[in-house]
């Protein structure tokens, strides 16, 4: 038998109290014993709710109880998480989080200090929600040089431009719906202005280059500046637009950006929908594979939650990712230095305005929208983002920019 | 150091031998050791190949080296595989293999014998090539109860409806241009005829199930039947013909088939072209999850296989899947208890036909497609396979049925 503690009784943790009372059965099989709640820690009362028989509300029980091997850590934010899980992996206990901020911030550290300790430090649940993607990357893909992990790790952002593609609507009015619906929270910060995605990015970064990848250093941006016009310009010549969080590694360096790109049918992102998350990794010997789940929500958080539970109740005393990645910090790419293409849209009739933008991009490829006149779009050919800048200062009246990975 | 010995220099082999030299760093990285290459086994010879320093025409040098640790069977085919197979797992050596007609026929033996001699038996790459699908199953998927896998698992078939969806051309002048760009065998009716799903269905489904699914009792029907027509069909009501093997089970118990079906865009599997291959899986918490890469090809293949060989490097003397799967046979529900919707061609014009036609199958909605007068089309509501037969022997003109997923 192996005793288990919950910190943190809302969401994702009343979900991991459900999947291990639903799948005891399963759970208990894979894990070759029977997996024990013991505790649940909350400030909180619950009362009538089942949980009362194993709620407690102070965390030195469960430190100090050396019958405890595992902890999920599912309060989420840095205070006291930070703390709890660090004496929790000092005292030799297990530790399995879903919090991506606390992976983001303190990964390198907590890692070495599960292996100093000869536990575990998981967090299959902080990135992509259900979606299997951290034990494939340590696991599975170990056979190859990975160059490039990149996806659509947000489920809320997702959920808006699918919605704003499917309705023709603006940004504002489905937030509004989204946030009645509860897909988008009160506060919608941490998700539309890309800072979620750009965790989660850094964390898989980290792991598939396997060196620190410092989430403040990644450029992010969020959709909050899409609008339905733009949208009707990507639909028009067949693509979508997707808050596309990507990183890759190539001779120049490494680079790692969140921001709404427009992709075409070709890639394996362009049909992910709703508030689906999906994880592109492309490996020098397996080419592309992409990985494809719910990225948010209770039962699928917590089922990848107790996965981890039940690695760590087969490996109590055996740290299955080592020491984790390089604690070295990777440098970046400065954003300057990063190539790609532009889908740009100006205002003003082509044949006022079209040989000016040649004069500076060269030859393009005007895009019309019936429906939306005085204005027209291109895309630029590969180039820096310095290139870019420089030539937007010399262009008069653009009304969007939207990176364009076609 | 760990030393390695791979049984087969074809394709897959030589690819295994080339992920081991390039990404060498990687590997021995990975595998917290340095992994030598002893012996590859061939009868051939290949003067000029560096491969002639350690090939060998003798199984008996390698079973009989108590060094080799771990062996990579990738001849494929049962003779004399199992027997290598089977002799290596006795002699305490640890075995991963590309080759599903060994796992599909002997996986509960070898799985039991990998076992009782503490050593692994590995297949991550006998479904869906580079896709990592069957180390997510055992080692992630662990919290729920996986009530359905189904997948686009075969790369040859999949391109030839690919192509005949985007050429309109027919099957037997796509399976030709395939034949000569090396993506379809001479010989291709493992492919054509769905026996190659077939099986990796089978292996996929014994281990979601945990449970011996024999392949011989799945109904199988491959794509050789898909007329240029049938596509033009699908593509009027925005749907695709995939050729999926899938698996589920339920209260009234579990079904297997491989056979062409019709999909609309709301399915994952819907924008997965060409060669590429994708898995399913759908769990009781985790919901709705899904897995796309190269199913087949030398390098994506390899890739897998030497992520199992890692694997069984940092678990020589443990077995990782335990005893596998119950081996007691899961008794899958007869055809004709299935239910489902069918896609019903119908020869003869709508007015003539319609009134029969809704006799027997009640209301349907008649599609027509422009160019293709003196026939029409529906789709039945959900029924069994047997009700639908009873049905079709009452109907006049039935020019093809295609199982429905909408």
């Amino acid at each position: 038998m192996i005793k288990v503690a919950v910190l943190g009784y809302g969401t994702v943790g009343s979900g991991v109290v459900e999947v291990l009372r639903v799948n005891q059965e399963i759970v208990n099989k894979h894990a070759g014993q029977e997996v024990e709640l013991k505790y649940v820690l909350d400030l909180r009362d619950f009362p009538g709710d089942p949980v009362e028989e194993v709620l407690v509300h102070d965390f030195e029980t469960i430190v100090n109880d050396p019958e405890v091997k595992i902890v999920v850590e599912v309060m989420g934010g840095l205070k006291p998480s930070y703390d709890f899980v660090k004496r929790c992996l000092e005292s030799g206990k297990n530790v399995c989080t879903s919090n991506k901020e606390l992976v983001a911030q303190h990964g390198t550290e907590l890692l070495q200090l599960a292996k100093a300790n000869s536990v575990n430090f998981l967090f299959e649940a902080s990135c992509g929600g259900g979606i299997p993607i951290i034990r494939p990357l340590y696991s599975a893909l170990t056979a190859d040089k990975i160059d490039e992990v990149s996806g659509i790790l947000n489920g809320t952002t997702n959920y808006i431009l699918s919605k704003m593609a499917s309705d023709g609507s603006d940004f504002e009015s489905v937030l509004a719906k989204a946030q009645e619906k509860g897909y988008a929270e009160r506060n919608p910060e941490a998700d539309v202005e890309g800072y979620d995605a750009c965790r989660k990015i850094a964390i898989l970064s980290s792991l598939a280059f396997e060196q620190y990848v410092d989430y403040k250093d990644i450029y992010t941006e969020g959709i909050t500046k899409i609008t339905a016009a733009d949208i009707k310009y990507a639909q028009t010549i067949g693509t979508s637009i997707k808050l596309l969080a990507v990183s890759r590694q190539s001779d120049k360096g490494t680079y790692a950006m969140v921001s709404p790109v427009m992709i075409d049918s070709s890639n394996p992102l362009f049909s992910v929908n709703n508030v689906f998350n999906a994880v592109y990794v492309h490996g020098n010997m397996l080419g592309s594979s992409m990985y494809y789940g719910r990225g948010a929500g209770k039962l699928p958080t917590a089922s990848a939650v107790v996965g981890d539970l039940i690695e760590a109740s087969k490996n109590v005393n055996q740290t299955v990712m080592g020491e984790g990645w390089n604690p070295k910090k990777l440098e970046l790419m400065p954003l300057d230095e990063i190539s790609g293409r532009f889908f740009v849209r100006i205002s003003g009739s082509i044949t006022e305005k079209l040989p000016a933008v040649e004069k500076v991009f060269g030859t393009v490829e005007p895009i019309t929208v019936p429906s939306m006149e005085d204005e027209f779009a291109f895309i630029t050919d590969e180039m820096t983002e310095a290139e870019y800048k420089e030539k937007a200062n010399q262009t008069d009246g653009i009304l969007s920019m939207i990176r364009a990975r076609i």
